[in-house]
């Protein structure tokens, strides 16, 4: 495709420290760059937006109805992330606007994270490390041990391609593993339960990695950590919203489960002040998700996504409207 | 076996705060507890252990030849570690005095920490953490990012039963595992390197986990760290002993290598200070080795080795002379 007047106009939003996309976008269509102006986001939309097609949104800009309202001629929103909470699916589906995500392009980086995460909360890998550097070690001996990883029972919410990823991961340490998802998955060897309380009940971990909506906000409350129990641990990659984050760290502060290593919270980037004390907590500033060696694979999602939608062929990775 | 004057005797060194086989060997043997006296210890054991047979050594006592001329007696030492570098081999060869280590009992604990150290290295998950706790996420935005775990080339020295589980764990990341042991294993997939110099210039990480003996010390020199590269990662769950600590240091600072996972350092609890501001090194008080889980794991060996040695029957954990 020729870059003409004739091109499609691609709305574009992203992080302003982040060369991304750039040249695959330039390329091939014209770009209005949210970045390039300091007129009001309204303003600027009203002025220059009117007749985008598509928008890539890759800083996670909230796509309300009344910004969808500014945009009378979009056709597709293009998200680089996996989850897509931020998006107003209701108002894209009625508006008849295509959201495709990043598909399993994080799905490795994000497994890792929450395989290390697991390990560094049982293993109390970052407090041994505090321990060592503020010169403990040498004065008072021994640290306290950690709890053993192999052979923990547990539980994936969401068994999605992340959910996948982190089950293969853990088997070889010898865990066993369950999962909660919205329908129990064919040909899956894992035990199903079909409630996040009965999950809890019968695991020592819970991982969440499933996507944030009405359905699942909170679905990790007071009830479901007393499930959980003193010993056990919760790994969050997902979402802040999954949990009950004000009952979470009533819970953690109390002994009722035993940690949890988080790389979302629910009002991010605020963290609350209570969990920076706690030596059986991991705290992780949003960053699961990726790795620059990923960066290519978000890229290639996002512009085939685009490329599809121009070129009408099937969407390879679009967000399926409830 | 009753207790009774003709009960073996039993030498025995343990950790004070550590409750550990006590029951276990009290009902089957005349047990000397090197801890009960506080004369010094030659003293002691001239005057009490003369006709000891076995010695328990739970607290990584060294044993030297000195040590070992002031039990004439002794046949046999039942170490709870895997590495037995604190007893001298030769001179146990020399006088027939078998020595038992730990066997397996630690290997899964010590490959989950292994792990948990190569993905806290490469997603900086400690950095991290105390990153977000002292605020600065809030206020400087976004943390870098760490480096993708998938997919990497690791190179395992030494590959025992600990090395074996490593490479077991992380074949579902999909890493590409090679090895450099004494000697080429039978029916083993994996790539072998000779020698630990094209090791570490055919991968992306090196994980020590053999033991410490003298054509190991210092087998990570400066040139191995050169040919490991830049972005390249050191896992040591070993010994300290494996790595010219000083070059290491160095070789962090200077960038010569990426990042250090270290569980083990050669004059612990000594550990440099250079590498406590370091964002790129996980330091680790030496606690891969054990979790409670496991303790009974290595009850279980250690008093079955005790068992069959006064069973006249095969020991289930001896450690070879070379």
């Amino acid at each position: 495709m020729e870059e003409s007047s004739e091109s499609p106009l691609v709305l574009l939003h992203r992080p302003p420290s982040l060369v991304f996309m750039d040249e695959l976008l330039g390329r091939n269509y014209r770009i209005l760059d949210i970045n390039t102006s300091s007129d009001p986001l309204p303003i600027f939309l009203s002025r220059h937006a009117a007749s985008a097609r598509a928008f890539v949104n890759i800083a996670r800009l909230p796509v309300t109805a009344e910004l969808l309202s500014l945009l009378p001629n979009l056709e597709i929103i293009i998200c680089t992330s996996v989850g897509v909470d931020h998006i107003d699916l209701a108002e894209c589906k009625r508006r008849g606007v295509a959201v495709t995500n990043a598909g399993d392009a994080f799905s490795e980086d994000v497994a890792d994270s929450a395989v290390g995460l697991l390990i560094s909360v049982l293993r109390r890998v970052p407090a041994a490390d505090r321990y060592v550097r503020s010169g403990n070690w040498k004065k008072f001996g021994d640290y306290q041990l950690g709890s053993k990883v192999s052979g923990k029972r547990v539980g994936i919410v969401g068994l999605g391609s992340i959910g996948s990823f982190i089950a293969k991961r853990l088997e070889p340490f010898g865990c066993i593993i369950s999962y909660n998802s919205r329908s129990q998955k064919q040909s899956i060897p894992y035990k199903y339960y079909s409630d996040v309380l009965s999950l809890a009940a019968n695991n020592d971990v819970l991982i969440l990695c499933c996507s944030l909506n009405d359905e699942t906000r909170h679905i990790v409350n007071r009830e479901v950590m007393e499930s959980l129990g003193k010993d056990g641990v919760i790994i969050n990659v997902g979402r802040g919203g999954l949990i009950d984050e004000k009952e979470m760290v009533k819970c953690l502060v109390q002994g009722v489960i035993g940690g949890a290593g988080l790389d979302v919270f629910e009002n991010e980037p605020e963290v609350p002040v209570e969990l920076f004390g706690l030596d059986n907590v991991v705290l992780s500033p949003h960053s699961a998700m990726i790795t620059p060696g990923s960066f290519k694979n978000v890229e290639d999602v996002a512009f085939a996504n685009l490329k599809a939608f121009f070129s009408n062929q099937p969407l390879i990775s679009p967000v399926q409207f409830d």
